[in-house]
């Protein structure tokens, strides 16, 4: 397939280089401004462009791998009707190309995506969706060449997976950088932890997360968690933050046992 | 050295295992019920008591992996009160045996021990504290025997250590069971999230948890977290926590930027 990118940000990098060792041809990268298009062209070796008149008409797969808010502008442009068209978002609905174009669908990579860090995109589960049994077709055959896990859902399905990956990867994210602003703190290195969160990992490969669970909340310990509100009293938000989780596990917990 | 083990649960376990490994004896576990200090005597085929009248007064060091409450207690016993005393909590002050015991200290394993899942000890990192020279010298020898990882610090910063635990280990845990309910809810399977998670952790082995960062809290995409926090409607607490946890990524980049 010749296939035109929309975008030049993490997602669109990051696809362009795992489609880019297919046999598909990336025939065009278009991204809103100048340098950004190029980098990403230049990268590839393919042409670019940051010119909305200058999209090529003729490609059979148009990518958008851009922001929500461009996604709905490019979208509308009345750019190649009859082709394919796919988004990458994992919130948008598949029905926003609805009465712009004839057949789409989604391709969204469930994964955290940095430019400064490369990816394996075989281990990248990839969540397909398409209007029609073409672009089914033509997207499961694309995705399985880029990807070793390949899945189809409806939007709300994959709506359900993006909020709880949200949780899973980026408010995860954001309790590491809490404790290491803890540790920081008291100036003992982060690394410390890692054995830790590994097995936090490591556990949830063998057991349920509600099985894995452990801690002061998990054993009612009124005394440490009493305590851990005091060292948190200069902090607000983060006191708050331990009391609303650890009551949480609490209440798990209670109503289990 | 002869060893003198309180408690029978998940760290007393661990800890005993590994140091059957060593050239040091373990001469008897003390727990509160008789069929826990059997369960763990026999398993280590070491004698073993529950009554306090029967406690060893020989021994060279007593460990206590016991609850807090259950130390306190045990500590004030007037057992041994010239040989060496330490407990493996990460929030308990060392001077818990102050006026009751001569030499005394800590060795805290920081990790998340369950009895269900073996551990390799010698990547668990060992935190000590002694109350002098002698107890300090024994402990980083027993402590090496055991780990890899051994470090010294004071009360203070174990404690902050501890606290930043809970956060990068139990809440991130529970961060976890809260996505696998999410999936479940629709009938999805929590094991196509374990990619992401592994990248998660991954991404902290070469960038800061700061650098690490993505997701639409960062992006400040105000659309995508009013759709999750209306898809959370009918789960206030859920959807206050995302409200939070957003908010503080909001600002910590808003901040940064």
């Amino acid at each position: 397939m010749n296939i035109l990118l929309h975008g030049s940000g993490n997602v669109a990098t990051h696809l362009a280089l795992a489609i880019h060792k297919t046999g598909h041809q990336i025939v065009q990268v278009y991204s809103r401004t100048k340098a950004s298009a190029a980098a990403l062209g230049n990268r590839l070796g393919v042409p670019y462009t940051h010119l909305v008149d200058e999209i090529m008409q003729d490609a059979d797969l148009y990518i958008y791998a851009v922001s929500d808010d461009a996604l709905e502008s490019l979208v509308s442009l009345n750019i190649a009707p009859q082709a394919m068209h796919v988004h990458t978002a994992g919130s948008v609905a598949m029905d926003i190309f609805k009465g712009y174009k004839k057949h789409y669908g989604v391709l969204y990579p469930l994964q955290s995506l940095s430019k400064d860090k490369t990816v394996d995109f075989q281990q990248v589960p990839l969540l397909l969706e398409a209007s029609d049994e073409v672009v089914k077709q033509a997207l499961d055959v694309l995705a399985k060449e880029i990807s070793g896990q390949v899945h189809h859902y409806n939007t709300e399905q994959r709506l359900k997976i993006h909020l709880a990956a949200v949780f899973a990867n980026n408010f995860v994210n954001h309790l590491f950088h809490i404790a290491s602003d803890i540790m920081e703190s008291s100036d003992i290195d982060f690394n410390l932890l890692k054995p830790l969160i590994k097995e936090t990992i490591e556990k949830i490969s063998h057991l349920s997360p509600a099985e894995a669970q452990t801690g002061p909340a998990k054993r009612n310990d009124q005394k440490i968690m009493k305590q851990h509100m005091e060292m948190l009293k200069d902090q607000p938000k983060l006191q708050n933050l331990y009391r609303e989780l650890s009551q949480m596990i609490l209440e798990q917990y209670l109503h289990q046992s």
